[in-house]
């Protein structure tokens, strides 16, 4: 059991609550079951007890004020499209949605930034940009998780190798602290040196920290053409060992994806469509790139392209595809896009992990990670950034026993793990923490850095109130 | 007076530390004067009881413990080039330098790394990287600083407009904690979702948290060939009001310098050199923008020219000088890098502050604090990064009353900081806190804040032995 301990939601609370969040407030039986679980119910499914929706910075803060005054757990919630569990209400309490925060509040277009309620999700953000003739560089796979998700686990995403993570875009932010405080960290400015960067770390700490209100984000000037190639290889060695060979010539790709032959023949068979072929002049192909490039115009872009080209032909390439119409850019990125829900619809249970490697050992961790599957009730899929290492493994089984799975997947996850830090690589490269992976993050970090985050979580909330359970926070551990 | 304590070194103390740091160690009268103070004397200066040069991580973490243990504070020294009191051992104690940690382990040139010893000089490595085919981005002015101290401070520097600051470059570090104990953070991978940042909250603490014993950077491609040009306008309002314009026009500058019209001629008349011109056609100049451009052919970055040169010539350029000699580009670069020795060099009593304002905001910043010097005793000259909007601020006087000027002074800095921040910028861009900045950090980030900073030092650095009176931790507040 936990040493810290909570008081239960009353009937008072309840009120004083809706007079906080001018009546955005969702008592029990009310709340949609959506609520309970992210997109990973594997890791644990639980109602809060009163679901509130704010509108303001203000109203987020008196929120917190009644809850820290009256030591309530409160768990942070966006568009509950995390795959850790992170936004499980596990004891209950309050659910604080920033959803109703979906304002894009103002572009400051000569200084090149924009701010933002955290509620706002990616995929307006990222229309919105381009209307205004800018553009928001980070591209997770999830478009419609909130900008304000995307920043508390650091998300990555295809566009990461050229324009970087999201922590690379977060300006500034206003952060309502667990005892109702408000607080800004960063200045809408490049450069800083001007004491602890609280600001580096709120992002990627998962709502444990604070809640973050408003943000302003670094935007930039959209490059002027993007062109796409699909490179078929006979292994995926050839098509790893070829991506260094692509920096080293400044060809800069704006994504470098990889995927492996299997899943991509089945997403596009489920998608219906044609676009990796299975064999190329009598050459089985055994894995894809899906590059993509970018410039200020087309000339510029096309050099990049054929210089590419040379580079994967003589690399070990079997032959290269430009996806140079329109339909055929939109069928490669679909089929890319989709292999996740080919992965989802065809397996009953399924854990996943998000790993990052160096580039070049992308293949001897796969290696090693197969090796695992061999005469195993469960079947591996994976994917993943060519270009930055981040590798994301699929653990399917269509048997019904969960709790065999899961011991099944611990003994697997826990390997794999070792190898990505061995290997001089990271448990998470964009996916975070949350409920599912801290046992792993001890292993990684040890426990003095456990100790050392769970000492900073105290400092910002000594009550403890803030997503208890998540990150560095075990109920179970103390 | 503080209410921390610490010990007197005993010569029994003196004897562990000759034996932790390999018999590294200097006493008392036979430490050379200049470990008394940084480059700027006035925020103070005092000697510290004992020197000791670890040459491993092993050393630090020995010394640390030992040091630790008897509550004796540590002062953590580089090439003690800051400008903020940063590295004064003000109560005395222990002084760690890194200056003996000054090798460069290895380099992954495949993934892109480079793993240095934290007392390389920025200078070493950024020749020995492009002797191995790669280059180090982040170029602060001062090239004989530690890479562990522009670490410690996030320096910034030139290239920072196009390649961003030292943070962008720093992968991974081992650290050894107040404590002793040894700690990794990071991973010499790209992206990371995996727990809170603390090698984000390392970079930029200036020493307090911990002893940074081994950093892996990232490291690029070289651009082919760089070009600069000299821009000079009738004002610095039309110099800086370009600015956007060119990276709307994707011209992406690698550096984007502005220097006003006196300390420019000033410091070509001191290094005997005529580049700068004072009028054109019968206008009389009154600041430069000192551009570079670079990219992967002589082409390319012509067509970079010839366009920034269409862009600001209908802004109200008076000219455009391309350094199209070697000696020209040597040249131009030798007189920016030399304005603040020529401030130095003419004057007696001499602060300086480094805050950073959103770019479009550098006029009406300027004109505020050329105001605040009207009538003074002092004499204010500046010059700065047009292209991220860091402002470097000289206050000169002839004066010989050391504590008027510092008065005078603290009346101007409290009044241009609340300026900045008013504007949207913050205090420091690239030089840090220090002691010398602590107080108007207090002011700039608020009490919350500062508490929160100090609750991590205690998390870290329980008996609050490194570093003391810097950043975050006064030794007057409490």
């Amino acid at each position: 059991m936990s040493k810290y301990t909570y008081n239960q939601i009353t009937p008072e609370i309840i009120e004083q609550l809706k007079t906080a969040a001018n009546g955005h407030v969702i008592v029990d039986g009310d709340i949609n079951e959506d609520f309970s679980h992210d997109e990973m119910r594997i890791y644990g499914e639980n109602m809060p007890d009163v679901l509130v929706e704010p509108t303001t910075t203000e109203e987020v803060a008196a929120v917190m004020k009644i809850c820290n005054d009256n030591k309530i757990p409160v768990t942070p919630s966006g568009a509950r499209t995390a795959l850790t569990g992170a936004a499980v209400a596990i004891l209950g309490g309050v659910m604080l949605s920033t959803t109703k925060m979906n304002q894009i509040i103002s572009y400051d277009l000569d200084n090149y930034t924009v701010t933002i309620q955290p509620g706002v999700l990616l995929n307006d953000l990222a229309e919105d940009a381009l209307k205004h003739g800018v553009m928001y560089p980070p591209d997770p796979g999830e478009k419609f998780a909130t900008v304000g998700g995307n920043v508390s686990t650091n998300a990555g995403g295809m566009r990461a190798v050229k324009y970087g993570t999201t922590r690379d875009y977060v300006r500034s932010m206003t952060v309502v602290l667990p005892d109702g405080e408000i607080v800004r960290e960063g200045a809408s400015v490049s450069k800083t040196s001007s004491g602890y960067s609280l600001l580096d770390l709120m992002i990627g700490s998962e709502g444990t920290l604070g809640i973050i209100t408003e943000m302003t984000l670094k935007v930039i000037t959209p490059p002027e053409t993007t062109m796409s190639m699909i490179i078929p290889y006979p292994t995926l060695e050839e098509a790893i060992a070829a991506v260094p060979k692509l920096f080293a010539a400044h060809l800069d790709p704006q994504a470098l994806e990889f995927m492996e032959k299997d899943v991509t023949m089945d997403t596009q068979k489920q998608l219906e469509k044609d676009v990796f072929p299975s064999e190329m002049d009598g050459i089985d192909i055994g894995a894809f790139v899906l590059a993509t490039f970018d410039g200020n115009d087309e000339d510029e872009v096309m050099d990049k392209i054929e210089k590419a080209s040379e580079i994967v032909l003589e690399a070990g390439a079997v032959d290269v595809l430009v996806a140079d119409t329109p339909q055929l850019l939109r069928d490669a990125w679909a089929i890319r896009s989709g292999l996740l829900d080919t992965i989802e619809d065809n397996t009953k249970l399924l854990d996943e992990c998000d790993v990052v490697v160096p580039i070049t050992k992308i293949p001897e961790f796969l290696t090693y990670a197969k090796s695992l599957g061999e005469g195993k009730d469960y079947v591996i899929k994976d994917f993943g950034h060519a270009g930055d290492g981040n590798l994301h493994i699929y653990l399917c089984s269509d048997g019904d026993d969960k709790e065999a799975f899961m011991q099944e997947s611990d003994i697997f996850m826990k390997k794999v793990y070792a190898k990505a830090v061995e290997l001089g690589g990271l448990i998470s490269g964009e996916h975070g923490i949350g409920m599912g992976k801290m046992s792993y993050l001890r292993d990684m970090v040890g426990d003095k850095n456990m100790a050392l985050m769970l000492g900073i979580k105290k400092v910002f909330d000594p009550n403890m109130i803030l997503n208890p359970g998540k990150v560095c926070f075990s109920l179970d551990a103390e």
